[in-house]
């Protein structure tokens, strides 16, 4: 043991000492919990932190990062730990803050349509929670991440073509900032001018801004009528062409997603269902009686004149969960047909005009590699990801699959799209960040970093670490 | 003069020598176009800049930014002159930067619902461009505004309760930072999860972060049918009330907006219009021809509910025109009631949950204080404007004025709602942002502020010096 990890041995010793004065046994330096805080789901190798906190206050947020200002020490949030990107990874050790404990839902108001929940509520926790009240909160990421995370890593999901995304979704919140500080932002006015946009600011800043604890959420009237379809094409590329005309038409889709033919058999394999083997579209319809008809019809319309066979409708509520159950599950559909495999998750999103071009090129490209990596995609959005699931170890393909996401990204940003959808920065996209905003606009991003954080102690080495 | 103005003087004459080096005949110190260019539409006194200069391209004011950068001047944006808060008034003089002649519309993008503007291009202007495309442009502030101040200021208008705010329709942005850096932010991807909000932060920063010189816009199709109607109600709390069910069941109303009987009143005086001098709703359906007709449908039922009384259509396309040129006119209909009056304009927004009794006690208030102060508002948002019309000489009445406005942001902050929900901070809110924030948001907004303009040139006076 070399000098410098001694020093940083009787710091950390230290600070533990001072976090067990205030959070008695929930403190852990256990290996197990430091390796099971140090990863999400995704192949980037883990980082441990050298400690976890357990926390059940905002208070208590803000005298951890008190003493870590104090100490120049690292600080990483953590909800459900699924994310795809290493956002979670401690790359400079230090202390995570484990907010899975602070799960409650503080407030609903119905007449207003949104609520407060603590950022250790997951999205499933909050739906399950409203069920009785005619409510719902619509973004769905696969995972049943916490509602904090989602917020801070900008997640969508499945409804995000209708509903929007975290960024459209969040009112407010409750921030811890890197001086130690409680910033509460927004108002729960539908609309304001009132100075610079705290909140957004926030949203997808992944903890290297500040550590998120309350979040103020839009809610939504559960429609009067809900119908599901799934409808199968001959191609990628006629799926993707039904899907922008259907945008284009203005059809108010509630969900719109692709799964591919590799996607559907994995799909099949692990949730038991018999979806035909083909390129296939997962659809529903919310609105009053007439105009989920409606729209069922217009779509019908679009879908024959691109091909489109057996269409299945899923009217029943356990037929509707059964399937999206199924497509939420996809990515570990898709790690269950690879053994012991990580997924290599790609994320682009582009402009809707441009999205049967990037997913066929994209296609031709995963052939032409002989990768496994199936397709499925939030594709009202523009939104797809082509997941490689490998072997970390497997050197070759995990070349292949970097050299794969390097040619896809610069697919989407050529198309004016992005590298990333929904998944965040963390450390997997880093390098992409500069070619997708350009100098003075990372520029910018640090000097909003540098400014809130001096001594980069809040999740170091993500976002802006370019 | 005394010396500090000397020096002053010398330091400007030198800045315009340097000015006309690369903008010719488009820098002018007259004192009539300095003049017209230091204020609003509101009551705020004029604040003259030393230098007003006329743009054409994202370089030029790229050059007078460094130029201001280096001598420390102030420069300040100016669109078409409509704001209500006092933002364009030059509180430490320095350079107008007058962006009216940067009014192209650079591209239209049919197959994604987007475009991208020169931030001089206005409203009217760009909806006229896009009368033939079958597309709209949504947000409509009563002025025609330019999309770069509408940005800046974080506008809306009517349509807000369907489409949303500039906040939801911005895509991304060409922005002059402090040092003169050309900044792009955004992608014309529908979502993106990659690093920072850098469109959101300047959305609503009043130049005080920057000078906004380009902007994608969302732009949406216009519907198959559309049908607007007027409701008369026996007082404004019915009014709302009907208002709050109808956000509350989730109608999708295009427009719902609230016009008190004082405004109808100056509103038939000022546009030669007829309406029933009661309080009033004026609304508009979007959609399918059935949807449209279900939307009708259910509102009519809610508005009996409430005593509704003289429904009337406007299905025509002039018709329509006519009632909503007469709305978005309210408020100079209200300063031709008042001879040589300003408006004196309130803006608060409220939870929809709160509205009519934040209407009622608003409404009682101006009774008991024997103002001129009709109200309309956007009341699907939770959003309406008592305006006092007075001579601004007339201090005894100015003072009630900004008596009764302190109490009414009081009341709507109290009430989990905002000082400013669409004209913004300028100087006119600047005193109501601690109240609305609280101290740690108000310093996080000055960190921000302080780190990408370490000088305060832009803008400066405006949104965070509180």
């Amino acid at each position: 043991m070399n000098n410098s990890t001694k020093i940083t041995s009787r710091k950390t010793e230290k600070l533990v000492e001072n976090l067990r004065h205030f959070l008695g046994d929930r403190v852990s330096t256990a290996t197990s919990l430091r390796e099971q805080h140090g990863h999400g789901e995704s192949w980037h190798p883990a980082q441990l932190p050298d400690v976890v906190c357990f926390v059940q206050t905002t208070e208590e947020v803000a005298k951890i990062v008190k003493l870590c200002t104090e100490t120049g020490t690292a600080i990483i949030a953590f909800g459900t730990g699924t994310s795809l990107e290493g956002q979670v990874q401690a790359v400079k050790g230090g202390v995570c803050i484990d907010l899975s404990q602070m799960n409650a839902v503080l407030e609903v108001n119905n007449d207003d349509l949104d609520c407060r929940v603590e950022a250790g509520v997951t999205r499933r926790q909050l739906n399950q929670y409203l069920r009785d009240s005619g409510l719902f909160f619509p973004v769905d990421p696969g995972a049943d991440a916490s509602l904090g995370g989602m917020t801070a890593t900008r997640a969508s999901g499945t409804n995000a073509v209708r509903y929007g995304t975290m960024r459209e979704n969040v009112l407010g919140l409750t921030v811890v900032t890197a001086n130690g500080d409680i910033v509460k932002t927004g108002s729960r006015a539908r609309k304001s001018s009132a100075g610079y946009d705290l909140t957004k600011l926030f949203i997808g800043s992944e903890g290297t801004l500040g550590i998120i604890t309350e979040i103020q959420l839009r809610l939504f009237g559960v429609t009067e009528a809900t119908s599901a379809a799934i409808v199968n094409f001959s191609d990628v590329a006629s799926a993707a062409e039904a899907t922008m005309l259907t945008i284009q038409m203005g059809i108010p889709v509630a969900r719109i997603e692709l799964i591919d033919t590799a996607m559907v058999r994995a799909v099949n394999s692990y949730s038991k269902t018999d979806y035909p083997e083909l390129d296939t579209l997962f659809l529903e319809f919310h609105g009053t009686e007439e105009s989920v008809t409606e729209q069922a019809k217009l779509f019908g319309e679009i879908s024959t004149e691109f091909g489109a066979t057996g269409f299945q409708w899923a009217n029943k509520q356990e037929e509707r969960n059964r399937l999206w159950r199924a497509r939420h599950d996809a990515y570990y559909a898709g790690l269950a047909i690879v053994p012991g495999s990580r997924g290599y998750v790609t994320d682009v999103c582009v402009p809707i005009s441009r999205l049967a071009e990037c997913i066929v090129e994209t296609q031709r490209d995963i052939a032409e590699q002989g990768l496994f990596a199936p397709i499925v995609g939030h594709v009202g959005d523009g939104n797809f990801h082509a997941t490689v699931y490998l072997d970390p170890e497997d050197k070759v393909t995990f070349d292949k699959a970097l050299a794969f996401d390097k040619r896809l990204v610069k697919r989407a940003q050529s198309m004016g799209g992005t590298c990333t959808g929904e998944h965040g920065i963390g450390l997997g996209k880093l390098k992409h960040m500069r070619n997708e905003h350009g100098d003075t606009a990372i520029e910018l991003m640090q000097t909003i970093k540098q400014a809130l954080d001096p001594q980069n102690i809040m999740n170091p080495g993500k976002v802006v670490d370019c």
